[in-house]
């Protein structure tokens, strides 16, 4: 359910090939929202990012979220801008509300131009449908090669009242986070009717997102797209939150976008199942980070778990090239609760036992270094004949 | 044809399951070599590395190269340390010559000990064998996933004579290069009987791997095992090469490591072609380097590739997270000869014949950043339904 002053929609407006799928969402909150943003870490920034990071610059509210599918309007240049700020218009005149209220994103195709003409036609109809919160929809509306919506949403007690979180996201290729500051890996839009300032919005975003979407990889291609959007218009009547409610609202946030970021691994392109590769005892956490990294995008890695083959050597190999100076006599590997090596070197295992463990949909792999203190997490999924099959012929 | 001097031999000892598959092999000199050796930039140094790397430290003239298939002797601590050296002793006696005039090389599968019974056994057999000078013997030894075993000889004159150059490679799976200095990324053996100083002959190799060897990626996945020798004998009579010579010599090197580099990325585990990343008029070599090296191991442009796909968007999104600073709107691409993106933006371009251009066997893009006067070059292939099948099910 929506928070508090929320609504959204979603439709088929034709930038899809496929009439049957949605491609067009709207989200609105009936009162000015306080926005946090992050967007990819790419040198290469679709239209909307552009727009997006500008108008997050300049303007201190906003009052809705216009996102399509089937076209990233990204390397479009000034057409692509000056398309998106078409629809932004139109969309603001029927909503009687400011143009620059509206931020907005895409997904789809990278090269291609918006079809303006096509969407202006489908406002009306979006702008009227969103009165129905229909949730599904909305999100439907932003799916590319995702074989299932995601979007959950959470109510958490305060000391003042009670606040609602709503989060979706959509994967499930050109997944791979990107650790720099303002910075993220796919679309998701969280709405809540909590009171919060803007910096405390932001930072709450940041906190939430690193140890959530930037531990995700599906193919290690870093998106052009990439946006997460957080909007708060305060209507729970929480007022602002004290030191102990923000931590509340932060554990929320947390779980919510660690749900979504796992369900995005596991709804990876092609996936099969989900692995969470987690490398402990490192010096530091960008040792940590980088190891973890580079096991849950290597092909020989992933592979290997598409084949439920418990090919340890593989992933001290990838651990080996991952640029941390460490000694690599003293690494040991888990599967599951299976140690499959000790001190950088095979023992026996139970392989029966480690393929049935490396056949569930979730699977755990620990890489403990023995070094020092230091930890991460990522989640990866495998790499099947599927992700070749869909990504071979995505354009046609 | 051998330089003069060399000999080599190649058999089945039993360390591959398929009784048709030979594994075992020498290349041996009647004389005492000079030696240049490239080795793995992992910090996971196979049992072999670690041997040839203390020894080329240690010791001045060599005179064989032992190497297997079936297994990578990595990760095995001291016993495989111990195992590699007990073959060699063996072998040592058996040809007449010190141990330590013997360089070892393995690959296959990590974590597991070489079975140095079986070796030993086949000991008297290989080194009667190495007479033949059956190249193709020795070649598929070391074969692993390969298709077809990869090795090219020439003549070349010098102003004091002729001399010979012979080389054999194996690739095909945990392919990517690692830049640094003292490394490269597979099991490459040159042989020579020209006559060079170890420091010119350690230069001459350095420079023909950097533009051969380290811009070819299969996987993104460095090995634990990558192991390039060059052994010179100087039985070819024509004395210490002047500059010029070292020249022809250089540029020799250089054509037959290059030709060997591009064998091994067109024939890439699951591999149906081959294609150059070339990238140029970048302001750093640097630069260039990392946006070819990005763009060659994306999983989203290579499975594009496979499906013919002139999906351009993914290789400027490549280039957008390759870490590099530019202005992507300056940027141009082309596939073959046809330009399929020019300053960022999509310009129309004939899809079926750049379509026909990236089914052929090679194909070249090129990615024009126009700001500079640097280039790099990368050969990769494409990530296919096979590469999938290889990786799901290597170990059984």
């Amino acid at each position: 359910m929506l928070p508090k002053g929320f609504y959204c929609g979603g439709l088929h407006s034709g930038i899809a090939k496929n009439k049957n799928k949605n491609d067009f969402a709207l989200f609105f909150s009936d009162s000015p929202c306080v926005v946090a943003g992050m967007f990819t870490g790419s040198i290469v920034k679709a239209a909307p990012v552009l727009i997006d990071i500008d108008r997050i610059k300049k303007y201190r509210l906003f009052q809705a979220i216009v996102a399509n599918s089937g076209c990233a309007n990204a390397c479009t240049g000034k057409q692509g801008k000056k398309d998106a700020l078409i629809v932004c218009k139109e969309i603001a005149k029927q909503l009687k509300i400011s143009d620059t209220d509206i931020l907005v994103a895409s997904t789809g195709v990278i090269g291609d131009f918006l079809p303006v003409e096509k969407m202006l036609k489908a406002v009306p109809k979006l702008v009227e449908n969103i009165k129905k919160k229909d949730e599904l929809a909305a999100v439907s509306s932003i799916m590319t090669t995702d074989t299932y919506p995601k979007y959950i949403s959470k109510r958490i007690k305060v000391s003042t009242g009670e606040i609602k979180i709503w989060a979706c996201t959509k994967g499930s290729g050109m997944i791979h986070p990107n650790l720099q500051g303002f910075h993220a890996t796919m679309l998701s839009f969280i709405l809540t009717d909590a009171q919060l300032y803007q910096k405390q919005l932001q930072k709450v975003l940041e906190v939430a997102v690193k140890q959530s979407y930037n531990c995700v990889s599906v193919d290690g291609d870093t998106s052009t797209n990439d946006t997460v959007l957080l909007l708060s218009n305060g209507q729970s009547n929480t007022g602002k939150l004290n030191t102990q409610d923000l931590e509340i609202f932060q554990k929320a946030l947390n779980e919510i976008t660690l749900k979504l970021a796992k369900m995005m691994a596991s709804d990876g392109e092609g996936a099969t199942r989900m692995i969470e590769i987690f490398v402990k005892n490192t010096k530091k956490h960008e040792d940590a980070e980088k190891i973890a990294a580079t096991i849950a995008t290597s092909p020989l890695v992933k592979t290997a778990l598409f084949g439920s083959d418990a090919n340890w050597g593989r992933i001290l190999a990838a651990l080996g090239r991952a640029g941390v100076k460490l000694n690599p006599d003293r690494v040991d590997i888990y599967i599951g609760n299976i140690m499959t090596a000790k001190d950088g070197m095979a023992v026996k295992f139970d392989e029966v036992k480690a393929k049935k463990l490396l056949q569930q949909k979730e699977c755990k792999i620990t890489i403990d270094v023995k070094s020092g203190k230091q930890w991460a997490r990522y989640y990866t999924c495998d790499f099947s004949y599927d992700y070749v099959k869909i990504n071979g012929s995505y354009r046609s």
